[in-house]
């Protein structure tokens, strides 16, 4: 098949014929991509942050990132009966065991022997992708291949950490969003389906603000300096019940605890920065942090669920394949609008 | 002050002369009454269903019911800091004591001291009513009396159970709401505001039903014998994961359940009838059934939020309170729209 | 191998040779039997009241019970990789898919396609017995298959009722089990392992409720006409907050309810009568009734870390396999004391 | 009355005659203190450190420090009804309205208007302390003020934060205690009675992890530099589900985030430190960081009901209110064992 390998870090890769992935084990599931997300991961794999990680996972260059895939069941091992040979399916990101305490109490992203296609084993940058029958998910008639791929991993982390925000965003709450870009439009999209929170949302891009209020924020706030004073204006100087923040860098998880008021809970999504607290601060304000990974398989189920009704809607840009370095090279100069997704 | 007096069960209120409340206790509000909204249970008090119970409470007629109350605050007792004269408020049906264990939990419906102004003293079918600081909400500038009276009450007991069914109805799940009328309308719209779940309002009334979709039903079936099986087929033949039943009698409470699916929840909200079920049927399907009573204070500051929001918006149809038993006569006959209101 | 084969109902079961179970399918996993749970519902499938379900099945006579196992691994599956053969290990009752939304949520036992091998396939009462790798759990050293191979059903029962009620039950709260037989003595170490709520015991029989005193309760009271009158006596009048069917049946499910507290709730876990409540009564004092099926997998690994600490003791019988209509006429004269294990 | 006064900072306290405290509002409670714990923000107070926040406050020296108090009810204002003269009582820190959103859902001490006795109002180191009547709990009879005090605010802190915990804590996880002093004391003995988690305590000091295995310790570790090394160990290389920090400074709260597993989560309760997380971190493992403040009056109750059933148990040491300058040396140079309590 076609694949686009990743030879040697900051070089562009190469789209060139490797073996077709063959059904190896019971659980096996052979995959024909039919759309796959680019993903700043993505770069960073590309930049060979993970080099180290990856020689100890035992992968070896030359391979194919991308792991946020859609596409049609080409095989299935002996044990597969959850999909047949031509199923339209979206792949959670991680293959898993299904016998571990984790994969049993609904935390696959947890289990003890995860696998993870794109990162640590050949992903959706080809033809054709190995995954697991723990792994797909039927897509609705409605949904296509490139209307759902980036959900896989983005769209499923900002649904996962949303989902563990809802007990908390009771009508009368609000909620700060920091970032409205690939992760956080979704995020918008799912707190407007799930809650009736006020959604306010921060960014230094005054056009992502403006989607944003398509997307369902009640309000915007430009991040130019006074944007805690704004906030803390619009909540009548209490602050607000939940940051979800999306960013987790250049400062944002400086100034993005100073929104909260007592008793709040502070979700770090997008990552980079330091967290640093006093923990007289914890103490006295009783606030808390919470740590987010992407979703499980059941998340994703759910997160279908709002895309075939229509509740979340993707923003993005299609490549071919063979254009992998050009998405590559939009991604990393800004130009790409909304998510990338290349398609073999 | 003028009041609508019930003298005599069965027999019309009558319009008359009472002397004004007054503070006696630190607590106590007094509030100017804007509109009272009027319920089916106003009916059972004046057919004198709750005859014994009143006396029990030492209630003696005459007196004025009206449990479903807005208006303006006319005078304060020295404690009360929370609320001053002028201010535009609604009522929480009951007054609650602040200091048993359930008022400190966010239950005050629970109150080991609670009393209930309309059913066990004077209610709001008057001009004026006396309350106590606990049981007063400020309304938003964008709400009127008129617009929000009868949330006090129904609304409220529909609030209620759809925040206790929440953590069950994540997309992909089914709901099924019982009764599209008094309660059921306020019910189906708390549900789109605060959940992504698919629902499916059953009703005897096509009127109902077609009403329902502009509130946020997915699906509507109508109540003709054939309901269940066509639950059935909308879900695959598994059933919903919950069911809110809003009548709770004639029948409903019994091919209700039958709508259920393993480890469903079926929410009793309506009231009338007698649920019977096998414990074995309860065990080896796992479902359970949950009971539920009016809201708390803060679940109905929680709803005045989803009212000025606009996201809950009341059906209703207005009285001046000297027709109150033409309004009775209404609601008897079915001519009554949506709730009932009396302005004094 | 040997086996306890059931040819006829009502017929005393007969020990013949059968052909060993063997690996079919990746993840089969068989088990050498060194304890199987001899359990009421053992009882019902010899007097032929799981006939229909059993045809239905496709399982035909003669077949094996016993669904409450114990034992050694054989041999396994080519994908198994959680267990060797040599492993002692205890048997969660189905047999599960782990594909399915339920299996992903740790619902295991509402698996679309479980398998339960007793009742509806080739049980324990064998030398060897075959089930899945998502369905063994490796033994604590300190713990032998006769020490606890009832608590694969019935004192998994009562765990997983124990776990649903735990939140309710804070210090300060009263809990009521009803029934300190087989499953309700598990459930009354559990209760104290795991909270500190006060634990009022019901029970017809006395020395039964001698026996509770050592198992944690801090009340016991006889049923004799006049336990609705103590629990109030020892709750202060109001009731208690949470009730532990584990009787279902005569009567106990109809004063049991009489037992609660507003806002209580009422486990039903015992089988056999009907639950008949006015709906009135359960919005007034906002009731609930709470079914309850066995635990999921990682239920049954809790509850065997409540026996390796020694804070779950199982009181136990044990016969040799050959007695196994002996053990049968015991429980049925009411002469088996603690639960009766049969060992291969 | 007799009154230990704080004149300046850094100088003995006097013994001196002052004013009784006088009723002057509906809800206050006059309580003659018969034990007043002493606490290490005592020391911190005595040091100046709350200079700035009482002058804020209004708090003027000379006054009264003490926040532990527990005594006999001496006068009661005009509309309390739940206590009466006479009545033996602990108090909850603080004195809040029982108006705001907080007090209404069970979180009384993030009140809107709460005052802080001891703190910021009068204390308990006198003869009498005025506190209101939503923070008074009759004690039981078994119960002296002089075995409870401290419970009113190092106990509650502890308290609050496990229960927060609880749900985390299944049979088979791993909790760590941080800190086998004031507060861990309780801590540990709270853990105890509420759950079967594994229990492993970390001190610097050997004799108070002696006395941790009495209070129900199942493993104990010295802080000695191996102490993440050996954790490790005790749970197989995975780390622990829950790390309660009772230190929250010199370290532990670094060392400490390296005991937790995947998914695990750090109480932060004891002060002093910064805590500094990368957020990369938090994400690639899902570790959160939950802040703790004192518990709630419900919470207290909750304790109030341990103690009652002996099931915690105060470690302290007992001082003439005269001699709190000698206890604030013992407690200053560590020669004060358990909590130290004042008597006037």
């Amino acid at each position: 098949m076609k694949a686009a390998q990743l030879h040697e870090f900051h070089r562009p890769l190469q789209i060139e014929d490797v073996p077709d992935p063959q059904v190896s084990a019971p659980f096996d599931v052979i995959v024909r991509v039919g759309a796959a997300g680019l993903c700043r991961t993505d770069l960073h794999i590309w930049e060979g942050q993970f080099d180290d990680a990856q020689k100890e996972s035992g992968l070896a260059l030359p391979y194919s990132p991308g792991h946020e895939n859609a596409g049609w069941v080409e095989a299935v091992g002996e044990a597969v009966t959850n999909v047949r040979v031509g199923d339209k399916v979206i792949l959670h990101p991680l293959i898993t065991c299904g016998l571990c305490r984790a994969c049993r109490d609904g935390d696959d992203v947890h289990c003890d022997k995860n696998v993870f296609p794109g990162l640590f084993a050949p992903g959706g940058f080809a033809e054709m992708i190995k995954t697991g029958a723990r792994s797909v998910i039927k897509l609705d008639d409605s949904l296509e291949p490139t209307d759902v791929a980036p959900l896989a991993d983005a769209g499923l982390t900002a649904y996962h950490a949303i989902k563990k925000a809802l007990p908390l965003l009771h009508p009368g709450s609000t909620c700060v969003v920091i970032g409205a870009g690939g992760l956080g439009h979704i995020g918008i999209q799912c707190l407007r389906a799930m809650s009736a929170t006020t959604i306010v949302v921060l960014d230094s891009n005054a056009d992502a603000l403006a989607l944003a209020q398509g997307w369902g924020a009640d309000h915007t706030v430009l991040v130019d300096g006074n944007q805690v004073e704004q906030v803390k204006v619009l909540t009548g100087g209490q602050g607000v019940h939940v940051v979800l923040d999306f960013v987790g860098e250049g400062g944002a998880q400086e100034w993005g605890v100073d929104l909260l008021r007592n008793k709040g809970f502070f979700f770090v999504i997008g990552y980079g920065g330091v967290l640093a607290v006093p923990t007289m601060r914890m103490i006295l304000t009783e606030i808390s942090f919470i740590g987010n990974l992407v979703g499980s398989y059941n998340d994703l189920v759910e997160l279908m669920a709002l895309a075939a009704a229509g509740r979340v809607v993707l923003h993005s840009t299609t490549y071919p394949l063979a254009d992998v370095n050009t998405a590559m090279d939009d991604l990393i100069a800004g130009r790409l609008h909304g998510r990338g997704i290349l398609v073999p």
